[in-house]
């Protein structure tokens, strides 16, 4: 598909950022604003038969929701660095880290793009790292055939972690 | 969790807003840029044992992602005539649209909700409604099992395509 940027001017920047592009698609000029935002990490952390989920209170949609730990990849991470510095501060634990699946959130208009890693071996962390400050997290270790109920239920909200958890119980051997 | 609201003040309005709130939680104060985004509808297309998704030039991630079809829920419309327009302009069927699920694509700073339907009973419309300007889709029919693979093999990036593909596929009867 042939695109040429004619133009990208950044209209906001800060933890969130938003740029304007103007592009030429098959000939046709349009005009889009684009979220620019760090790549992040999410971690499927499982123990035996379960997860370990999070509650967190989330500002955009004014709703605490249940969702598997995830964040931004801060600058010179790696995404596994991320993923275990993740675990860290928001369930307490570490654990073995592989590679699983890698998604955009919402690349009709975001640049998100989310390495999803499965944690096993978890090991209880003695002294926790200090929490982002605008974090307000609750670990609840969820059974996985309960964790896939709500799935269907409506009491997990969040797209990533229904994929994630999905992904991973309906997992082809 | 008490939480209140200091001030929210606009930074960006067009299809895409930008806010910055500033809110106490549990007496601690933190500060957000918050993405508004209307709520949208994702389409799972359901053909006998194929579902029919769609390829799309995104500019956020500059590739062309294989995705469900989704959009906008645009002024005055309900979800489900929002549903019915999307597969017109983005597929050029009408079908029978069932609620199936709802998700917030990026909760930690996006407002937008989504609503996904299933669509069964497809018919193919004789004449199309203009697409959006911005869309340059090709409707894609692939076998459901086929979906499912590529949904562990890379070929799907997109995080509401992966979600909706494996609820469905792996849905409880």
């Amino acid at each position: 598909m042939p695109v040429k940027v004619i133009s990208s001017r950044r209209v906001y920047s800060g933890a969130v950022s938003l740029r304007k592009d103007r592009f030429s698609i098959n000939g046709r000029v349009v005009e889009k604003e684009i979220v620019e935002h760090l790549p992040s990490v999410g971690i499927l952390a499982v123990a035996g038969d379960s997860l370990i989920l999070i509650t967190q209170y989330r500002r955009a949609p004014d709703k605490t929701l249940l969702e598997i730990p995830a964040g931004k990849i801060e600058d010179g991470e790696t995404p596994r660095q991320a993923a275990a510095r993740e675990m860290d501060e928001e369930i307490g634990y570490t654990g073995t880290l592989k590679p699983f699946l890698k998604w955009y959130l919402a690349p009709g208009y975001d640049t998100e793009l989310m390495h999803l890693f499965v944690a096993t071996d978890l090991k209880k962390i003695a002294s926790r790292r200090k929490m982002d400050d605008d974090e307000n997290i609750v670990a609840k270790k969820v059974k996985l055939s309960a964790a896939v109920k709500k799935c269907y239920s409506g009491e997990i909200e969040d797209a990533k972690t229904i994929a994630a958890i999905l992904a991973y119980a309906s997992k082809p051997l």
